[in-house]
């Protein structure tokens, strides 16, 4: 499999979010040749959706996804908060004309040590979302979090377990496919496959780091770690996937301390070498 | 569901490794009323596998498992080395009656992306331990490790596809399950119900503490973190588990700094309360 042409990367806000704003990360896009952009809803209402959704659209840049909806195990019940939350950001998505809304759930209400009631949780907001979604022609990707989020960012975490919950809350709902937390997993293969062209809605690239010295903020660099991208960026393209792939780097340690244009620079560069 | 009296706990070597000999932990777990041990081999190399059965048979202790075999991928092949290793650590285990050889399978070779490959090489080594070990009567447990630790030390990494490796595998093997590796996976009771009896050879207790610091030796005594262990304890015997508790606790920042007859009273006391 030949490398991935900057037009076909898209650049997650997460990757340089230390150094810029949305704003900026846009420009920077478009001075790399990096095809699309995936807000994180912090920068977004910094910015101001309308006028975000503007500047995205002028730039010729694709909106791969717009992070995150969910959380909905925070409050320890689905009220109307967590519910009026999540139709924003189905409203946000729809107005960029994301690919998807990438769906991080949550992991235990505070001071909680049940699990399968936070999977109820999820499973009731998801649907409410959905709901809603559904309506706004907005696609919901749960994320499935790699296992040690379990506890503080999400309780789905693997795509078994996401796809048991798409296949019971019906159309629209798929999965947003990151290499960093599913990689490790026997099963990805079969599940990419159980997915379908319908239910992988978005790719996230960057590499497992070893050792790693941060359960979140050490990731890293496509091509720095052990994961084979091209593997499973190839599972994914097999069946069906033929979105962008987004460079979403948490790196305290290193990335997010460097020039930003450095870093753009490097995603580009790997994305044709490593990717 | 009551607590756990001392007697059904285990002391694995690796909570005091810092602090105590294998002989001193012998004599802890005589003084503490703790009613099995499980030694790690560094320990039990340094005593002396005679001398050390013999003590332990004399102090009344049985042995809930010895950890560890295994370290298939490190080589890059099973050759001779890792064969002879594995034989050496089965010859232990039957002199020291262990209820089991706990197998921690190794993670990608230095160097090496494929993933696939190091699954073929783990099992590879396992049915070539396995063969030896029915002649010893010696049971192998595989114990499936957080996927955090895919890359460095185990890329078999949960109770589905240990028990994968199993079915086609055949009798004399089973898992190690520890709460620490396998509290997340929505698939734990189902998959716990898949093993039964005969393969789920033990069950080992610590703790997920929020936050952890380091992805190896963070882990918490029982009742300080959010794993939910009497639901998990409770899983197991309903299958029919009736071994000790064993409590494995790597904690370079606490516990392996604290006097181990303050750690041995601790465990002693969480096993009442909160197991």
């Amino acid at each position: 499999m030949s490398g991935l042409k900057p037009g076909r990367l898209s650049l997650n806000t997460a990757t340089v979010r230390e150094q810029w704003t949305l704003a900026q990360c846009i420009e920077g896009c478009q001075r790399h040749g990096i095809g699309g952009i995936a807000p994180w809803r912090d920068k977004l209402h910094e910015m101001g959706t309308t006028a975000a959704a503007k500047a995205i659209r002028e730039a010729g840049l694709s909106v791969s996804g717009l992070c995150r909806g969910g959380w909905f195990t925070e409050r320890g019940a689905i009220d109307q908060a967590v519910i009026d939350d999540n139709r924003r950001a189905v409203d946000e998505a729809a107005e960029l004309d994301a690919a998807c809304l990438v769906m991080v759930v949550g992991g235990l209400p505070k001071g909680s040590k049940d699990l399968p009631g936070a999977w109820a949780l999820v499973e009731e907001g998801l649907a409410k979302t959905l709901e809603y979604a559904r309506t706004q022609d907005v696609k919901v990707a749960i994320e499935p979090l790699h296992p040690m989020y379990a506890a503080d960012r999400a309780c789905v975490n693997t795509m078994r377990q996401a796809l048991d919950i798409c296949d019971r809350l019906g159309d629209g709902i798929g999965c947003a496919v990151d290499v960093y937390h599913v990689w490790w997993d026997y099963e990805l293969e079969a599940q990419l496959e159980r997915a379908g062209k319908d239910r992988i809605m978005a790719f996230h690239i960057c590499d497992w780091l070893v050792p790693t010295r941060d359960l979140l903020t050490d990731r890293g660099m496509m091509g720095d770690g052990v994961i084979d991208i091209p593997r499973m960026r190839g599972l994914a393209e097999a069946n069906g996937f033929d979105g962008l792939n987004e460079v979403e780097i948490f790196s305290a340690l290193d990335w997010w301390t460097r020039d930003p244009d450095e870093v753009l620079a490097t995603v580009v560069e790997r994305g044709r070498t490593v990717c």
